[in-house]
């Protein structure tokens, strides 16, 4: 017994590409394209919509900029219903390098933000939607946003956005069932008119648990990324995803065939997952850019010393 | 705010020995106990009492026999809170090798059995507690067993035993959260002279969270390893479980300091954790052998190989 309205939307190449810059080839971006389109997904975020005047394409790959005629030629060929995400920040972006959506392969652009930047994100939101697209604001670092301050935010959202979607994303992995319910349930009292979804983060082994907790009380949109993917620890599993919904239209072998033969392979060149900092950072609920740079130090494996920096206070109130 | 009746036992080298037929070295057991002890975990299971006309001393490491005179040297000197447990299962073990209570350093024997065997299990849990130990019954492989047979198995458990304690055991890491809801009520319901415990498997990532729902509903004694070790995907993470629970008996510092110096080698040498054929076998409620046995072939990482050996039902009825 499946519930139709629910939505997968793989972010493999926009969060996995956190990673490594966004610097997958073109190749891997187009067989993940393929995978998922074979495999049923309803969407696949291809990365970020951000200012080339702010971000050098020496340094970023494609999928950090997502050029309309570079997408095109990922999307070529492939018989697909599969569609097409883009993800924008709040300032990071200009807003007149987004064309119509009649003249873009793009169908849904999604704005990130802290609960802080709400009317910028309502105000962006509301100009894709006037060009024509799919929309969602997605709430990031929502463990450290709940006090009044999200009732307002939600209230604002519900009265004055167009979006289709609104996303719970716990960036930090910190939040347990409990807390993905009361969310969910506060959401949905505040926001009649659209979706709630979920992007959960894996640092203690929980993204997958908290989107069935979401899925419980009645979100409707779930990301997740291809064997784990993303940020530091990463994302809801993709293919546990699929093996827990009971819609026929997904099928997980394509997604198994292409963690054999390009997501392991990918996972000895950079590191993602269940690694005890990233772990710690959840525990603590902080932001992971500390416990990410503590890996790349010449301690990285030393537990007690990143517990340490974290766990312990400074001196002083 | 914590529940002060929650116990955690960690079963790293009972659970991890499957994985390497209980050969850990001496020194190696030692300095698990010694971490468990400044960490404030309550009980340490060290292995099973099995029979030594069964299984050979030669195949196995010390910790398939647990025989009292070596735990005694594995624990003779550290300070110490910490109670040592044994597993037996049904028909492995010699019930005349069990010495009372006052003449072994073991404080707890758990019995672990499938529901069609609970009358043994009965029989033996009580000798043990006639013999002055605390005891335990495990019901394994519980995901296969939920119809009437397990209601009754636990009346009569209810009726019957003298244990203290009876555990849900999701061997096959197959269990959502909703059906740890069900199950723990469903134990309650039935049994009222004794606290329920909860022992998951992580096939799909989901023993921590699983564990945390069994807390929710009343669950008091619970189990973890060390980094999470134990048979195919393995187990509840110990540091992830310390972690979410807040009594400041548990000291996270020296869990962390011994996967830093242990764990993280010996992982490179033995395989557990999140891999897709254990992953699958969860998604299907499969015993974990079929799994492990792939693991162990040439096509092991062939994911859709596997997936379909056991998804695709064979010919006939």
């Amino acid at each position: 017994m499946y519930r139709p309205e629910i939505k997968v939307l793989d972010c493999t190449i926009r969060d996995g590409g956190l990673i490594n810059k966004h610097q997958f080839s073109f190749e891997f971006v187009r067989a993940v394209y393929k995978a998922l389109s074979a495999a049923g997904i309803d969407y696949m975020e291809i990365g970020y919509k951000n200012s080339k005047k702010q971000f050098s394409e020496t340094d970023y790959g494609p999928w950090k900029f997502c050029d309309d005629e570079v997408i095109r030629k990922v999307i070529e060929g492939i018989e697909s219903k599969t569609k097409i995400s883009v993800m924008v920040d709040i300032g990071r972006v200009d807003m007149e390098d987004i064309k119509p959506k009649i003249d873009s392969p793009v169908d849904m652009i999604r704005t990130a933000c802290y609960v802080k930047d709400i009317d910028k994100a309502i105000f962006m939101a509301n100009q894709f939607h006037k060009l024509g697209y799919e929309t969602a604001i997605n709430i990031m670092a929502i463990s450290k946003d709940r006090g009044p301050e999200l009732d307002k935010a939600l209230d604002q959202v519900n009265r004055e956005c167009h979006c289709e979607v609104v996303n719970i994303v716990d960036s930090y992995g910190a939040l347990y069932q409990e807390e993905i319910e009361e969310l969910v349930k506060r959401f949905q009292k505040h926001i009649q008119n659209k979706v709630i979804g979920i992007h959960a983060h894996n640092n203690q082994q929980l993204a997958f648990s908290n989107t069935i907790e979401a899925i419980i009380h009645g979100a409707n949109s779930l990301d997740a990324t291809i064997y784990g993917i993303g940020r530091a620890a990463g994302n809801c599993h993709l293919e546990l995803l699929i093996g827990f919904l009971k819609n026929p239209k997904f099928d997980i072998r394509p997604i198994l065939d292409i963690i054999s033969t390009e997501f392991l392979a990918l996972r000895e060149r950079i590191e993602w997952g269940y690694i005890i900092p990233f772990a710690i950072a959840g525990i603590m609920n902080e932001h992971p850019n500390a416990s990410i740079a503590f890996r790349e130090g010449p301690d990285k494996d030393n537990y007690r010393m990143y517990y340490e920096s974290v766990a312990v206070p400074s001196a002083g109130e």
